[in-house]
């Protein structure tokens, strides 16, 4: 059952509202985008994140006026978007996205304890390049500059597109018509400066 | 001089408010989220978009609560964000992304002028891939199916982070660290079953 303001309106047959894809699309994804409202204005903010059990974890600097919002109660609204694929069609109108995306709606919460926020900081750069975590963890005085909080992952809607363009009814004998996958691949690795001459990291994804 | 709503208040040194890094964002965008407040609540859309001159283009179907809201004069939020990167620290408190991001405020306008309209969805179908405009440009009848939405290019705020991670200071001589760029790049190609035998496009991008 899903609340009406949940509801996917647009191709609702796109609609998935299951906790597995909730995880696959947290999961793949790099960046989302944080929407709440402040002094009656739409405020949104593209943030890093990572899933940890059944909740969205976010951060920011402790004491900004975001995390007096967060901490206050604020309604939020998470989402993440994957460009899967790149739709042609023969017409224009039906040129499209493949795509995945999830919205998450609630109150955060915010994590104090040290060691939860420590094994969120571990999951987070683990999710930026897999194998990261464990480095150096911050100290007590480190993690109390940071404010963590906890989205959780229960009002949520997902929506997928997949496949081929919606079929116009013209023919076009010379226009390629179908859809093209799209990958996220890397390009140069650019050591700091002040980086140990430790080989390059295998491409993990 | 910047609205104190529109101000990046975190790294406020890497803030861009320059209509050409907007421009460059929204050009090299694929999807967009537009937030606004529904019955109290936020609300987030995932949404393509395109720009036109000074403005963000979106659309969606005619008559659904969402072109009511924008036909209404709702205060909205659309961000856009590309993940350029991958940063590696030798602290898990100092992984990051390099990104680009562009936060748009305002009231959207609706486009009701049929031309205007065919030159839009025109302009959308380019972004997704460049060289599709004008394969049957819509009648009368589709275009009035669609309600299309401009967003000024006026109030908004953009942001950047680029290069190496901040230095960690505690030496990790096996732990390579540093930035790996992130490209966008095309997987398969598949035909659609009523596709003309025409060649596969150039990848274009």
């Amino acid at each position: 059952m899903v609340d009406d303001r949940l509801k996917v309106r647009s191709y609702p047959q796109r609609a998935r509202y299951d906790l597995q894809f909730a995880a696959e699309v947290l999961d793949a994804g790099r960046i989302g985008h944080l929407a709440l409202t402040r002094d009656g204005f739409p405020h949104l903010v593209p943030m890093m994140f990572v899933r940890v059990d059944r909740a969205v974890h976010v951060h920011c600097r402790a004491g900004t006026q975001l995390a007096t919002d967060l901490a206050g109660g604020a309604r939020v609204a998470f989402a993440v978007t994957i460009a899967d694929g790149v739709v042609l069609a023969n017409e224009v109108r039906f040129h499209s996205m493949n795509y995945r995306s999830l919205v998450v709606h609630g109150v955060a919460e915010e994590v104090t304890d040290e060691a939860a926020k420590r094994a969120s900081f571990d999951a987070l750069a683990e999710h930026v390049w897999p194998g990261r975590r464990g480095l150096s963890p911050a100290t007590t005085e480190q993690l109390s500059t940071v404010a963590l909080f906890a989205i959780p992952l229960v009002e949520f809607s997902g929506k997928q597109r997949t496949g081929p363009p919606l079929a116009g009814i013209t023919p076009r004998p010379n226009v390629w018509t179908g859809h093209v996958d799209l990958h996220e691949s890397p390009g140069a690795f650019h050591r700091a400066v002040d980086g140990a001459d430790a080989p390059e990291p295998p491409w993990p994804f």
